[in-house]
């Protein structure tokens, strides 16, 4: 309880920031900015829900989540100046939102157990959604066909839970180890500009 | 009941027309701009109504929405060429919709309780939801990111309704004032280019 | 039983591939092929399910659809350098997931008793949703709203299946003339240029 808890502040804090970012980036006003930052941070989990039939969506009663995303928007906001590198603290944050929501996705299957498929698709769905709508609601092309590795990401970071989870291995561990490696596979892909190879039209 | 169906009818009409509207623009048959035109009056409220987890979706079995809907594209068709400027009339409908929805989206929220933040932001989802489906499928960037005052009108349009009811207004006179309210802010905004500040990136 | 699901099989696989091939298209990995595939695939049908509160979504336990979307992925992948021309290809696949998902939406509306109006929205949903999301994610405008007839084919094919449906026809009949008549329509549409009058804004 306490873990899942940690996942999903985390991931929502994250996923707010970005949010955040990208509508400061666009030049909208507070409120703008704030409602980015909202859709972003629940959009993943929301269409999680639906997909589960869990209603209502229950982020319309927890005003706890709600106050969280209006603190981090404002804070965002305030502390703009400090953040040089718009674009590269907007992924980062976007990276340890995917990490986080990865691991909320997948434990959201494995706990009424969906084969495996079928709990990739959700890690992928609740990691990626919110920010697929922040980059339609902004006019960009979803992060998640980008050039850098992103479904491939989640992807990764699922197979690699099963893998640690067959060794019998502690389920607040393999979250965190998972996170970490999540993470640190997008880094290390933006950085040294690495991708699986793209499928040629006429190879 | 009587005022809620007043409310509903009258932001379904206005969404019918804006969506025909837009969809005439962008010379679509006579099939595609009713598609245009259901998809954005029952936009919002779908959403609202899968977030609540109210199923199945009314308007499958309200035939005469359905009809409304089909009734107001065809009219719509049939007196454009009275409609002298197509983009200001369109922008006339959209926020006489945004009005009516968004008194509709809140007092769904406070009809089960939820707290103000939430019913601020189901306010905001039923109000904008159509409006930006409609400016995703036919490509523009969504209305509610754009220059003028969009979801800031039906965020102030709740505050509004929520200071009034503390002074213990009458539900019906309430909803009228806050419509009224919205309708006003927004064309004022747009005739005079106001908007608030936007938050600059390095200041 | 046998009949639905022969119409699920084959609607799964011509989309899935047409989303398969709108990835290679874009230049994706071979993971982000796949999630194109499986978007277009399973995009109208869970849009369906969720407007008629059918949860939870049935394909989170259908091991066997999710497989199939996979392999069908994978071939596509492997097969592309004979498919000669990619668009006409797409065209081909996506009008075919387009008619079987008709019926296939069509008769769910009709399973429940639902008016005309709402059966022919719920089988454009079905049918046109999937491609929706496929175009929306790869940033191109979604093939619904552009200048080859396709909510048109679905109105006219939702039309024919209430006239059959009237002189009486068997089930299995009527879905196969149904299919049979949208494809032809369509691609022959396509074929001869032929769509309806778009509406003139000034005439």
């Amino acid at each position: 309880m306490e873990l899942i808890s940690y996942v999903t502040i985390g991931g929502t804090i994250a996923f707010a920031a970005s949010g955040a970012l990208a509508g400061i980036r666009k030049g909208l006003d507070i409120f703008g900015v704030t409602v980015v930052a909202f859709v972003t941070s629940i959009g993943g989990g929301t269409l999680r829900d639906i997909l589960l039939g869990k209603f209502p969506i229950r982020w319309l009663f927890d005003s706890q989540i709600l106050l969280l995303i209006v603190v981090v928007s404002v804070i965002t906001v305030f502390f703009r100046k400090y953040i040089i590198k718009l674009d590269k603290t907007l992924l980062l944050f976007d990276t340890i939102g995917l990490a986080f929501f990865t691991v909320k996705g997948l434990e959201a299957g494995l706990a009424i157990g969906l084969g495996k498929i079928a709990c990739i698709i959700l890690a992928t769905v609740t990691a990626s959604f919110g920010g697929v709508v922040r980059d339609i609601i902004l006019n960009e092309i979803p992060a998640i066909f980008h050039k850098e590795i992103y479904a491939t990401a989640v992807i990764f970071g699922c197979l690699f839970y099963f893998v640690l989870q067959y060794f019998g291995l502690q389920t607040g561990l393999i979250q965190n180890l998972v996170i970490g490696f999540i993470i640190l596979i997008r880094l290390l892909a933006v950085i040294f500009n690495i991708s699986l190879p793209k499928i040629l039209q006429n190879q």
